[in-house]
């Protein structure tokens, strides 16, 4: 079954709102084992939509709608609709009814526009829409399917998962799809690439593998399809356990997890305690850690120790450390680690210093240089990375490398 | 000028990932006066990419192509934009040279697949990516202009803002057109509306006012059309002028500030220095902060003081205070923020606390509770607010409402 998703209304093609039901909708459609082939944003216009639908039915299956349902006057998708069916407006009585109760029951008065809702195209099945105003429709014309769903985030997947998605599994039963992704940290793409080849080359026709590059981190992902559910499972679950055996050292995770989440498990699996001494990163990496609902159980609290002056006076940090070595070097934070640790009575502490951008720099010591520690107790580690030029970039980049350097150290515990 | 944005990649149809590249291209896109006619996104496969160009190019003068640029062997644009043209690939040295020099400045070792990166079709005018290894190509074919752009955010806004844009002013001038972007933080969008009522019926037809909310500000912006260019720099002085005197409470910056940049002007004006005292929003207030390049003048450094000990142990906060009145209360945020300002030697510190969810809430203090203090030279201040149930955007909406505390008490100063 392939679809094509419609997006329709002018606030997506200008930019004031982000499309996110197209992705909701991809992600539920994928796990039905439909092929999503195209999704497609128009302005809330007659022939835009109409050429739209005349380029959706061409390659695929079936065409989803989304928006320009409401009850003001920019909305045309409805009639647009119908005269691209040929087809006359009705009205629908059982719609009428239920509008009237559901302003009846808020104590508010219908308007006319309400009225104008109930009008729909003489071919559309209707969708009872059970949180809003205006109802799905559903045709079935030249063995293909067009449902038009209001574009209001709750009302579409209420109809998706109640009216939608079962109708369309009844009418294209499919073949079985299934996905595994593993998220890794501490390689790019293309390092990746090489250390799988062999594996990315043997794999077999119906399983691919997708890249999916981030800052500091990339993600995995193997799609199968074809067979039977059962032996497609089970086909993924190999893949994916050669895949981990060859990049044991850069995986962290599956799915949606997170570096930060999956360093509270290993935490409080351990039942171990977290500070930070953050310089270069200025608060990013404790704003990751304690994203995480329930943090609180292991992140005892942080320092962002900026100046040299709370380097010392806060974390014990010598002055003739920061004289002799500068504020980004191994010695400070390793003395930036230990001192938090100490001070805060955690278990774990991670340190960071470096130079951001777009100033600071030097000739020894140039933008992007990056210093950061980690004490716990089977001792402290620190590590060096150079990265680049962009201060906002840079400090999602080490903060991600240093949460990596964390989650190692925890693993070696 | 009419553009179709065609993003790539299988990642947005299956709903990996949410497309927020084509919402800031639209909107960069229609500041300039270009209208989007349509955005889509394809998969990573030749015939799809194909049909995409073929059906793009019918109704728009200018094709925005991004994904599908990186090194491994899923992305393959560039060889289906060379197909399109009907034209072959050449090796561009210059864009080699500069992925070596960036691999040699990294120390790391370069991959055939970047070497691969360095084929471009034969008719590609090459736009250099300062922020990664893929670069962006122009195409003017036919009257028309195509260009595609590697799919990763931070790359395409580069190239967007450095290369494209600029390029398009060029080739397709069209009529003047203007902006002017008030930002306010501390109303919401409706009573904003009603302090602005008169001077929003007599703007002049050509002039347009656009509500942009955010979370805890919104962003006003004027948007004049027609005439001569000079004429309608004008008209938007006066009338962006007539806004600011209708709203000075509500001001604190235009275009493209921050309340965090303005903070550090003020703080740079006056010779002071600041540091914090966070609890709820765990170092995202420091982060906000620490963006600003330059910041490291003004701000000390601050605490995450998330655990109650760490409040008493670091802050100074009384067990007495905690126990009476609990951490999320006006006399402990008081006694962070004056503890904070004590210890730090700073001029003004900023404290909060309170409870972000899911958990934690109690009858008398539910989730989305939030007490904010300021200590400074003038005395202390404190503010509770009351705000939703989302725990990412209670962080992001909490620390917006307590920087703009910190601004109000550095402008009575």
């Amino acid at each position: 079954m392939k679809v094509h998703l419609l997006t329709i209304g002018d606030e997506i093609l200008i930019g004031q709102i982000i499309d996110t039901n197209s992705a909701w909708m991809g992600q539920q459609l994928n796990l039905q084992g439909a092929e999503v082939v195209e999704i497609s944003s128009l302005s809330d216009d007659r022939d835009s939509i109409l050429n739209g639908l005349r380029h959706a039915e061409k390659n695929a299956d079936v065409i989803l709608i989304t928006g320009g349902l409401g009850p003001t006057k920019d909305d045309i998708t409805k009639k647009v609709i119908a005269e691209h069916f040929d087809t006359g407006m009705v009205f629908h009585e059982p719609t009428w009814e239920r509008i009237t109760k559901m302003f009846a029951k808020w104590g508010r008065p219908t308007t006319d526009a309400h009225r104008a809702q109930c009008f729909m195209p003489q071919n559309a099945e209707i969708l009872t829409n059970r949180m809003g105003t205006a109802p799905g429709m559903w045709f079935q014309e030249n063995g293909k399917v067009y449902v038009s769903m209001p574009g209001v985030p709750y009302e579409m997947k209420y109809l998706m998962e109640n009216e939608v998605l079962p109708k369309l599994k009844t009418v294209f039963p499919g073949a079985a799809i299934g996905h595994r992704t593993l998220l890794t940290v501490g390689e790019g793409e293309s390092r990746i690439a090489q250390r799988i080849e062999k594996f990315e080359a043997a794999l077999p026709e119906n399983v691919k593998i997708a890249y999916l590059p981030g800052l500091g981190a990339v993600r995995l992902r193997l799609t199968g399809r074809g067979g039977t559910q059962e032996d497609l499972e089970l086909l993924l679950d190999a893949k994916k356990k050669e895949l981990c055996d060859l990049l044991p050292d850069l995986l962290f995770g599956e799915e949606r997890e997170t570096l930060e989440g999956k360093i509270g498990e290993i935490l409080k699996e351990k039942g171990l305690t977290l500070t930070l001494a953050e310089s270069c990163t200025g608060g990013y990496i404790a704003h990751k850690i304690t994203t995480v609902p329930g943090s609180s159980a292991y992140f005892l609290g942080s320092f962002v120790s900026y100046s040299n002056e709370m380097k010392m006076r806060q974390l014990g940090v010598k002055a003739e450390t920061l004289q002799a070595d500068g504020a980004v070097s191994e010695a400070v934070v390793r003395e930036m680690s230990e001192g938090a640790r100490k001070i805060i009575g955690a278990d774990m502490a991670l340190s960071i210093s470096g130079i951001m951008g777009p100033g600071g720099g030097s000739e020894e010591k140039p933008v992007g240089t990056v210093w950061m520690s980690v004490a716990g107790p089977a001792g402290t580690v620190a590590e060096k990375i150079t990265i680049g030029k962009d201060r906002l970039k840079n400090i999602e980049y080490a903060s991600v490398r240093a949460l990596n350097l964390l989650r190692r150290a925890l693993l070696n515990l």
